[in-house]
C-alpha cells in the first residue's frame, strides 16, 4: 500500500437505505476508519465527546464553516452536524481508509474538497418502488408526498456525479457490492506504485 | 444494466498464477463470456473447431493480422495464438461482459483498442519471491534466469498501465480481489445511466 488512504463516501436520497448499509459494511471491515461528526446537539445519556461526536456550541461551528474548515455540513431538525476537513485528512495522511455515508449534499461538497474519493451512490430499485417507499411511511398528504418526490428526484440527478451506482433491491447484495467497490479500490495501481517500484530497483 | 458489456483482462508476468486465477474467476461467476482465440496450431483429439479455437491457417491469421483485424496475438513454441477484435466487439454489443486473461504484451494491445476497459494485473508478492518462483523451475543455468528476470522486469514495468493491481501472495485472496473488481466494474454509474434517466422521466 502507499502512503495515503482512501476516502470512500456512500450517499442517496433519504429511504435507500444508507445507514443500514453502511453499518453492515463497517461491521464487516473493521479496518476502515470513520470520522466523528462534529454537532450542535447536546449529548444524549451515555454518549462520550469525541467518540460519538465533537459535541461544539453553535458558534464554534458556525466559526468553522466560515473558516472553510467544514467539508460538509447540514442541519437536522435545528442541529448541526457535519465532517472536518482536517479530521478526515489527517486519517488519510496515517494511510487509513476512511469511510463515511452522507446525505447527498454531503456528499457533493465532498466530491469538491476529495476528487480522488470512491463516491458510491445507493438507489431504489425503481421510481415505482421510490414512490411505494415514500407512501409506506403514511404520514404525508398528496402535496407533501409530491414535494419530497420532486426532493428526491433532484437528489437523483446527483447519481450521475458518482463513481458508482449500487441499486439496494437486495439488501444482500447491495452490501457485497459497496464492500466489492471498496476492495477494488484498495487494489488501484496507484495505491500499489511502491511495490511496483521495488521490482524495478532490483 | 446499459447495452454494452464491459471487458475485463486480467494479465502479468509468468509464474504470477494468470491462467490458475482466471479459471477460479470463470468457475465462481459463470455469467461472464469469454472470447473463442483463433490459433494456426492443429487441434487436439477432442478439441472443437469453434469451442476450444478457432483452428485456422497461418496464412489467414497473418492475412487477419495485416487487416488490423487481431486485438492482440502472440507466437508460442511456433504457434500463433490471438483474439479477433471482431469477435469481442460482437460479444459487448450483445450487452454481455466480457473476461479474457492473456500476456503483457496482449493486454497492451487491448489497451489501445478498448480503453474503456478494466485492466487488471497480477503480481507475485515481493522481488526476492519473484526470482524464488523463478528460480523454482530449476530448469536454467544463471544466465538464462537473468535474461528471463530481466524480461519479467520490463513485463512488470507495464503495470504501470493497469487500473487495478492484485498482488497474488494468497490464491484464495487474489481470486476474490479479481472478482471484486469485476463486481465493482458492474457498478459504475455509467453502466446504469438508462436507470437514472427512468428516475428524472417520472
Amino acid at each position: 500500500m502507499n502512503g495515503e488512504g482512501q476516502i470512500y463516501v456512500l450517499s442517496g436520497p433519504p429511504g435507500a437505505g444508507k445507514s443500514t448499509i453502511a453499518a453492515r459494511v463497517r461491521a464487516d471491515m473493521p479496518d476502515l476508519a470513520y470520522s466523528v461528526s462534529l454537532t450542535t446537539r447536546a449529548p444524549r445519556p451515555g454518549e462520550k465527546d469525541g467518540v460519538d461526536y465533537h459535541f461544539v456550541s453553535r458558534e464554534e461551528f458556525q466559526k468553522r464553516i466560515a473558516a472553510g474548515e467544514m467539508a460538509e455540513h447540514e442541519e437536522i431538525f435545528g442541529n448541526l452536524y457535519g465532517t472536518s476537513e482536517k479530521m478526515v485528512r489527517q486519517v488519510l495522511e496515517q494511510g487509513q481508509d476512511l469511510f463515511l455515508d452522507t446525505d447527498v449534499n454531503g456528499a457533493e461538497s465532498l466530491r469538491k474538497r476529495f476528487a480522488d474519493g470512491v463516491f458510491i451512490f445507493l438507489v431504489p430499485p425503481s421510481p415505482t418502488e421510490l414512490e411505494r417507499r415514500l407512501r409506506g411511511r403514511g404520514t404525508e398528504d398528496e402535496d407533501q408526498l409530491a414535494q419530497r418526490l420532486g426532493r428526491v428526484k433532484y437528489e437523483l440527478s446527483k447519481a450521475f456525479n458518482a463513481t458508482y451506482l449500487v441499486v439496494n433491491d437486495d439488501l444482500d447484495r447491495a452490501v457485497a457490492q459497496v464492500e466489492a467497490i471498496i476492495i477494488a479500490g484498495r487494489c488501484r495501481t496507484s495505491r500499489h506504485l511502491k511495490l511496483l517500484d521495488e521490482f524495478q530497483d532490483t
